[in-house]
């Protein structure tokens, strides 16, 4: 079973990842997940903080001489920042706890968090609430993505909209349109929304102001047959809407068409059923059903899109409330991003990443990547003479 | 742990459930879980099948003298149908399993679910792959309301979109919109949206087509607390995401605001903190957030929508292919709705009810009712008192 | 995943199990279970309830034409009893509860679980307490065994001690200690042995005493490679010794030579490897570690023993204490058993079976019997080229 | 709920752990898990490792000036023989992998571990099933003995057997016992038997053999009601036997009377109940069961014991065969112990009280160490009024 726990807060020593379930033999290589945390930490609109933190992964479990084991791996990113904060989040009784934040933020766990664990300083909340977290996720995600490419499959990303501007659908091979948003400061794969998305951004950051998006994500070349329809949580489309919506900040998830779909007709909306001789054999004349049917993967690939709330710190603070004065007051403002969008984008493929590989791992089974390969073909195979 | 398990084909015996985890002493009685299945079966445009099956439950374990006794509960739903399907569906090897459908039905897991299991009468995958399976889910879901009932916390859901007729928000209580809805065939809080459904689910059913919607699910009078960002699955609006994804046909999943919030501006989607002497304490300004922040609740309701496609079975049916012959035909038709979005609105309440009874579980421990109402008591006096 | 959950009661009107996670294609009848169930219900020493029940399951989801769907598999099967209980029983308010159990039994957990559950009628733990819920166990095993039969492996048991009579360990194939134990009333299989354990349990009816004993599972030909130390609770020997101790009574379980082995040297005390070309290649001059080093299974038979403890319901009952008045009283009689170590070894079996089941399932994956065979074989052959 | 994951191989750079689920506000401190981990290296018997090795946890998340942040908590143990390691063991691809070890050691997973994950360098096995491992188990028990110590509860072990010396059975009150073991260098509450096994740990050493033994592991004021009859996998006896069974070389798991009351009669084995006014209310006359009945414990301390294998590294070793020559060889020799039992006593207290404190939780629920004593100290009072 393929599975992860992180610990870590946002100002503590470092972000901590263990990852469980990938097979022995499996080529992993520390280059690759730092590249992945560096295009987390990209994207025009971060606030001061990212430049701060060049995040690099430790492998410190797992791994040896650049292949898996098939034991825990362990991946520890440093928090740099670190330096300036552990006199304040030092672990032992000497931390210097006395200026207590009690000006919670709206939009944040702050208050929701502080009353549940009954902490009074709400840095013990926003500590661990915050979406520093997410590197660690993304760090997994690189390991799953190590391992979907061994299968030869993808999962790429880009951004559909940012505040009021919306990106233009265009007709594009899936990989082009992800060369284009990998080179596009806000990860859109159209040059004119790109320009108007920046100017939204730059337009936010002078009036103090955040704002959210829309981001997709697409698995490209999944197998048929991933999740189950055995029970409610081993829908994969179920779980898939779990890893992107426990994404901070998200708010919303669709598959395939989505919201969109429920407007349409019966007839509009499926994918008709063809075939064809040759490597191909069935497949569909659309895909508004984003590659999931009845909780499972048809095929095709699979579109994913998740709706991001404008970041809830603001310059120009909200009203709040001081929770042991009970008095009127502005919100307490930590450093923060103006829009994160592009950077939960790639978040979003590491967690969609993690689900894929999940799925993987429990439909082909196996201790080593070779194992595990021979199943996949031999499943490839019968798929192709049923 | 709250968890269950359920069981059961569409046209087999019966749909079976075993839920684990309710505290003893919580009264549970087979009135309730009917009187939810009934509603289930409700709304106008559903098929046939909905005449033939009145779903009721039998209790088989787990209460005793209208009582929970802390130990499983078992949930039986005869399928009436069984009578007609027997000779076909039995689980002996006498089984007549002579008429294989061999016409895969788009938007079904029907080939996908062939491939997987490689089987070659799609039969042996729709069953389990109906929404059959949802009559489980709700009588569960059902237990689950009981529980909530002894803290005073419902879920209650209505329907906002049916194909392209959308309900105009109405600025009226929770409570009464739910009481509008559940007098409206098509559990519509709004009599003028009601009759433009009804007439659109008229106009698909002269054409052969089936219609999809949106519907919210609105929770009352959850604590603060709820769910925990400590780890990806533990917060609360991604398991509820994978509750209502989960659902057969949803494809679309939003908290709060959703994806209209990705569209505005920091300063417009958060909601204000503000506080007042006596019984209400902290509260918010609006509820853009959807009563979840951080993943965990902010005690203000909870409000979800989701999406769900039009119905994929079509009389008119769609283009497919023979998985024997391979050649094209059309899709096979099973006797089915023409839509189902009232219905899915109650089975949202269902595995939402499950998702907050879990997180009540997992806060407030207690193996009888009486130790986790005395926990939550103590607990709420705590909020109280911060 | 392969899982399961049992609901029901001891004179509940029936047990109910759902097991998930069987490959679709598996030959299943309804024949071998009920055997399975026999076994469990014979025994010398069994008191009268076991010729009231004369337990048979009823499949009610998951299996058609006698072959596994993929979908989960609903197990049921009747309490015969239920006629006579049901007015105390029923799961409505009209049960009738006025005779409530007030003497709790030492041994059980009828005290312990009164206070856990702050039930005041005892009758409310034991109900779930019971032993009765291990024909779901035995049920769900006998669904394992013939998993486990597509692969030629096999779980076996007998029993090696009732009270002070022990079994001669003698040098015979396990095939053979397996018939003979199966002939033996005992299932001891040492005629003599046996004789001296009826006689035994002969001894303790007539004092109205009772009395346990220890059996054996053996696992024969599991592959190399079940079970992980990749995580303590992958361990194949820790999952065997919860399964074992979960069951009623149990009070020690041991792999291989167990505590014996704690009293010996190291050289004398571990197996040495040894090689011969063909189909055996690595095989062990020993099998002290009964099949399992490092948590793994090693490719030798798997050798497990339980301990039973006498069952604590004696007709010259124990001393206790009215949990009303807080008298001294003598604890309640339900009818019993004096002797249930065969069954226990039975039910020993099924738990095994479960986990070896189990660990297949996730070392191979497979969503149908051709795939999981198929990856099976594969990584026989890889083995063998070792 | 409180679940934790380990990473860590024997010669890499450090063991990780994350555990979730404490409550935030409990008392952590960094001395009290060291002085657990020096617990763990001490011992009569061990060979040169312990010399190197001085274990010191650093704390890098979940904990803020003393006190839990009810986040997950990142435990890191450095490896001090890491440096001597790195070029051999270091993750990159530059790791020098010339040295294969091909002479798989019998009662180590080498061999077995080598097939599964097709390892041909068998140092790939043993790092991770390496007892280095156990030093996570011993940091995540510290932490949850520190969480049960807020309750009072204790989880204390001697050692009662060690090759073929046996402790004398003392009536001494458990604290007393407890000292004796802590004092004495193979943690036995015996000199004389003391002086008797550190003789035979001489005797071994000199021919280069090994030895086992049994220790006992006592759980001090446990609440009546942890674990659960509710499923088969909720009964804390079963949970127990697993956390012991999966400690590297443990090979038999008892509780209470274990094996031995399985050759007694009914009468002689069960534990009469009693009642006093005052404090105590309910109680036995005797603890054969262990303090566990029906899988629940019944308020009498949990008195659980487990049996060693001998240390499978002997210095003359066993007989092998090189895996890629398939020549017999002698099996390789990494620097090991001659008897472990004092540590695997430690390691036991580890596991016993991880499943206690996740019983409590499971049981007491509660974010905030507040919150889950004020629930603990209500179900007290509960208990009391029964």
């Amino acid at each position: 079973m393929l599975k992860y726990l992180t610990a870590g807060e946002s100002h503590g020593p470092q972000i901590t990842a263990i990852v469980q379930g990938i097979p022995a033999g499996l080529p992993l290589g520390k280059e690759f997940i730092d590249r992945e945390l560096a295009r987390r930490q990209g994207g025009y609109g971060r606030g001061g903080r990212m430049k701060i933190e060049r995040d690099q992964v430790v492998i410190n479990a797992g791994v040896r001489a650049g292949e898996a084991l098939g034991s825990p791996i362990a991946l520890i990113i440093a928090n740099r920042d670190w330096v300036n904060w552990q006199r304040v989040m030092f672990s032992g009784p000497e931390a210097d706890i006395s200026s207590p934040l009690v000006r919670p933020r709206p939009g944040h766990a702050d208050l929701a968090g502080g009353l549940k664990y009954n902490h009074h300083d709400l840095r013990n909340v926003l500590e661990r609430a915050s979406a520093r977290e997410t590197a660690a996720r993304v760090a997994v995600g690189a390991v799953c993505k190590q391992l979907l490419s061994a299968f030869n499959i993808q999962a790429l990303s880009w951004v559909v909209e940012i505040g009021s501007v919306k990106t233009q659908r265009r007709q594009l091979p899936t990989e082009e349109l992800f060369r284009q948003a990998e080179s596009s400061p806000v990860r859109c794969p159209d040059p004119e929304a790109s320009k108007q998305m920046m100017a939204l951004i730059d337009k936010a950051n002078e009036t103090g102001d955040t704002l959210g998006g829309v981001f997709e994500v697409i698995v490209v070349n999944p197998p048929v047959g991933l999740g189950s329809f055995e029970q409610w949580d081993s829908k994969l489309d179920g779980r898939l809407a779990q890893g992107l919506m426990s994404i901070q900040a998200i708010k919303g998830v669709e598959v395939g068409v989505g919201f969109r779909g429920s407007r349409m007709f019966g007839s509009q909306v499926h994918d008709a059923i063809a075939y064809s001789e040759g490597k191909r054999r069935f497949y569909r004349l659309g895909n508004h059903a984003g590659g999931i049917e009845g909780g499972i993967t048809n095929g095709e690939n699979i579109v994913l899109r998740a709706a991001m709330k404008p970041i809830p710190t603001l310059r120009r603070p909200l009203s709040s409330v001081d929770i042991t004065t009970k008095e009127e007051v502005e919100a307490s403002y930590e450093r923060s991003d103006i829009c994160a969008v592009p950077a939960a984008a790639v978040i979003g493929e590491a967690v969609v990443a993690y689900e894929i590989a999940r799925s993987m791992c429990e439909k082909f089974g196996g201790d080593s990547l070779e194992e595990m390969r021979r199943n996949y073909a031999a499943y490839l195979k019968q798929i192709s003479e049923y």
